[in-house]
């Protein structure tokens, strides 16, 4: 399967927050709606910052606030 | 591999812009840089509209004008 894990940026840590993510759907602003594989759904508020799909990786940076 | 095939939503129709990417990076603002695992790189301006990993595509809206 071709899901990644995406992590958040905070304070120069990455934090995992959502294993095994299929979709990634903006909701309003920089608030986005992560979906994973097995229908566990999240929200996430920041902006991207990188995704590397080979390694399996995305990462949001944390919104201010 | 798990790159996916970026396509640019314009008037309702997608058009695939870049086979094959890996890395996706915001550059400024609505603008990103894509990467593709042969090392093509492309820059589109856009907003991210939807991502689904298992499914191999990512969806940006262009950018009005």
């Amino acid at each position: 399967m071709c899901e990644a894990n995406a992590y958040i940026s905070k304070d120069g840590q990455e934090e995992l927050f959502l294993e095994a993510v299929d979709v990634v759907e903006p909701i309003k602003g920089d608030e986005y709606r992560l979906t994973s594989i097995f229908g566990e759904q999240k929200t996430v508020k920041g902006k991207i910052t990188l995704m590397s799909l080979v390694d399996h990786k995305i990462i949001f940076e944390a919104a201010q606030g």
